[in-house]
């Protein structure tokens, strides 16, 4: 504990910049999505999830995002008022850029594919001059979701945004969350993660994520080594993701924790990286020790995987502890703890 | 009868070029868009409803057209082939395009609205390239949809099939089909549809759709003069719809035929335009007599108002004759006549 | 002569609507261009150079137009004025676009070839709502370059003046004036020029590009039988060019003339087209007869190739009628005609 | 002496990375570029000018761009192989990009503009797949012009280049200059200025430069603060220059050295400036004093702004020092020196 210092007079916890869309899941699933007939919509796109996520824990939470000027625009930010998220910085687009639409094809409990709708969406929209540097000032952290450098305007504005928070003491929390949409080439994605991981105070990735943050500064890292380098240049906790292997959190004293998956029925595979951002990050909001943040965010990723939406079941925290302590009488204590 | 000469010894009896889409429908409707949680995917834009409707009615159909390289164009591409409908032109984009998608919003019995993701879109993407002359030389007519014309590389496929129907002697059917998505000017709505018109022998429009095609040769012309018009240079049967006031055919004899709509419960206020197109060209490539393929328009048009899909809900011949017999019985044999 | 009715109580003789350019011609030519290092700025574009050639031979001239915003802009604007030539609706782009450049390599009398600058470029932007009804209507005619066809917006703002002239009883005389830049594909050609080829009272090209603007209608045509056919469809005087071969002018009486080029001392290959077509149209704006237009046309493409400059060095009346005289004394009277 | 160490078994003394275009100049000067008629042609763009002055210094040099597959492009490239440049990675565009123009207006002695052509340009499609580590390994330095950044692929491949320069403990230069074209927002100029500023070993720019790449960091900085920063974060020489008052280089010893410029009879008011970094590195490279540097910078300034062209009039060793010379023998020792 005590690794990052959030400054409490802030108005906000944490403000969220990036990708916010709208799901549809379907309801007939364990099939190919061309024959499935009938589908659920939900506010979707990780950043927008974690949001809501961490909105349903207690924390105050705004968004810096573009939106579209029709009814799924409504309704997004109809959701997020509903959530207690301010919505004073998500904007409508002006030129009829349509919100981001994710198709999931759920094939069984363990495949499962998306059909995506992100050709000039409204939140790589997000402009420079949307980046208000007041606003910022007014949260103890920001957080930058990796899409929203994919593209510009949005690439710049996050860069802005990442500038501004230093410029003012304001913590950096890097969600790299890979997509392949949107990038040009490889080598872009190198270079705009690694200006963003190397000025963050706490990044969060997987294996291959840390792996392409690193590819034109030196290939073949091992967890150790990616953790070290960016302690070097001052990051605080670099938390590496390996799916159901579990994940580890290095901290900049040289510690690393680690935790495993919650065994769970599975009813999808997705869904379940931003449960465990948003627990996480409440843990870590909250002061509480590493190894404990860890395990909230395991419990909210199997809670999600055994739901049909990710921002809609997103748990409370009495919720959360709940399914912990009901975890841990079944299987035992130490049933996520390595 | 006999307005129009259908060549017999032709495999195909229409090849429709233009829009096929995904349309998807609230099931929780009678609320705005942002509200309804639930949706049924179903086959839409007008084009490849039509395509749907004249095949149900038995007619040999063609699509030629460009859909998505993902499982909504398996879909469309499946649906289209057990209607049996021919689909050896319905061809995958190749950068990525999207096929459109259109959300509907069902207010109440008369009151909806769309929300269409059109930019970028597969059916845009018609290329010259993809017009083969052998393939229309094989039908006895072509359909050309108004919104092919709105936008470059679709525009001149349109274009150029136009010109090798006229160069082959195939049957040119123009619905004007006007939506205000991907047009860029007023001015560029007449310049088209009035080159595609003045060469079409069938054309179908409403009032405001003949006012746009015209409005650089004569403005403020009523039906008659419109008719006469296309009628001077070659049209042979030129349709005028208005809405729920009926429509009239006008024949280049001289004559015109006008039908009233069917009674029915109505469900939504869409749809009905391409149930009344396709029951309509079933009727005149049966060479049966205008006042006739006007009630199977009108008939078809009820049937489809007062149900859920566009595409799936278009009838056979026997349903549609059971509805106008039905019709019939309850209201009076000249229920839709004038 | 009296193939064509102008207007004489309208106020312009011609309005030319496309591309008007700056050239840049080597002062140490034949050479490669890339070896050029000192060249020459003249105004450019061919129906710049025909506006400027028919106003030095006394005609009334208007052009409809786009320009840069910059110097370029203004030496073109300056040099109509000083010309004579309406350059009330000859407006300045407003997003940047600069006017395009071309940059001639004369590597010898007979061999040349051009560098051109015409991405994003001024006269292609051109754009519907700069066509004004009542700017048409004082005109007797409008000329057509094809190249304003090559791109939108500037091809539907030339089918808008076309279908302008057309309402208002104006004549339309179309250059075909090929150039490969901006098309997309030869199909396109081939939709966009036969569309005003088929509305033109006089089509002036060379026989490949009448070969470009029947490919969809019957290829493999003969001179004849391209002229008969425009005859057909109402266009009053087709002319074909062969080059070094001369050029024939086909009445819609059935009737030809033909032409042959007058002896000169070549300085480079081109610009002796727009001498031609300016001189040819005074002549039919002064009633002269038939042959007699071709022979002032074939006079100044003479003096053209002879000169450095397409604009500058167009001749006045005098100077046409100096040359033929000189001409004529020098190798015989017929020395031009058939 | 001393502040940079450059790799001796290199084989290239610098690489530069960026704009290399075609200057026209009036040979008709003094007055508006409109009224201009003729031009001569000169390879130009900053870093291509840099380029050829330290090829005439002697140094061995590199250059990583993209050229027009034309005359143009073939100019230029002849040129540089001529001046001894390395070419190997001087690219042809594969999509019709022409390289860029600029047009100056000379309208006195210390008046002048540029009219460019930069949409689209060559230059800017420098694209991440063309940089090539082993080439970048076998430098001393690379030298990055601020205009590569100002838009994508070149943005993202100058970025690239920066992140294997550092990879490979090859010095960086940064060469701010800044122009107002292809940049979409005074934000995105300080977000790339900032993130290759602090990266760099020496940094070249005016006041009016720094201050764009500072404006997310802190603003209204002096030269001393400005200085001050850059050292702390790795900068070895950070040189501010202020036109007609002198520059200062500051080192990161705490140092800082002032030159003024050399008494000249102007004959335009550009070019001084790529005079001055290609005499000031050739100083650095040849391991000379830093005031000394300055000094030969200071007159290769000199003898540029007296000389019509950029790149071709660039002095040799000889000329330089003889210039120095003649300048001392007239006004004094201290001429340049504060």
């Amino acid at each position: 504990m005590g690794y990052i210092h959030f400054d409490q007079t802030k108005e906000f916890d944490l403000i969220l910049l990036g990708r916010v869309a709208v799901d549809f899941n379907p309801v007939d699933y364990y099939m190919p999505l061309s024959e499935s007939t009938t589908f659920k919509k939900y506010l979707g796109g990780s950043p927008g999830n974690i949001a809501v996520g961490m909105a349903r824990l207690g924390k105050k939470i705004g968004f810096l995002g573009k939106v579209s000027d029709d009814q799924f625009g409504d309704f997004v930010t109809d959701y997020f008022n509903k959530e207690g998220i301010d919505t004073s910085h998500l904007t409508k687009c002006k030129k009829g850029e349509k919100i981001g639409l994710t198709f999931t094809e759920i094939l069984s409990e363990t495949e499962s594919s998306i059909l995506m709708y992100r050709d000039g969406i409204a939140d790589l929209q997000l402009d420079v001059a949307d980046i208000d540097e007041e606003y910022i000032q007014k949260s103890k952290a920001i957080l930058i979701s990796g899409t929203a450098l994919a593209q510009s305007p949005s690439r710049e504005a996050a860069l802005k945004a990442l500038a501004l928070a230093k410029k003012n003491n304001v913590v950096v929390i890097f969600d790299i969350d890979y997509r392949p949409y949107n990038w040009k080439s490889q080598d872009e994605i190198g270079i705009y993660y690694s200006i963003v991981a190397k000025q963050s105070d706490v990044i969060l990735g997987s294996r291959e994520e840390f792996d392409l943050t690193e590819q034109l500064i030196e290939q073949g890292r091992t967890d150790e080594q990616t953790a070290k380098y960016f302690h070097s240049i001052g990051s605080k906790i670099v938390v590496i993701k390996h799916g159901k292997d579990g994940s580890t959190a290095y901290t900049n004293d040289g510690n690393n924790y680690s935790i495993k998956p919650f065994p769970v029925k599975l009813l999808k595979s997705f869904g379940g990286g931003d449960g465990y951002a948003s627990a996480f990050l409440y843990g870590l909001f909250e002061g509480l020790e590493i190894i404990d943040c860890l395990e909230l965010g395991s419990a909210s990723a199997a809670m999600l995987v055994a739901s049909h939406a990710c921002s809609k079941d997103m748990p409370t925290v009495e919720a959360l502890k709940g399914f912990i302590t009901d975890s841990k009488k079944q299987y035992g204590e130490m049933i996520a703890r390595v």
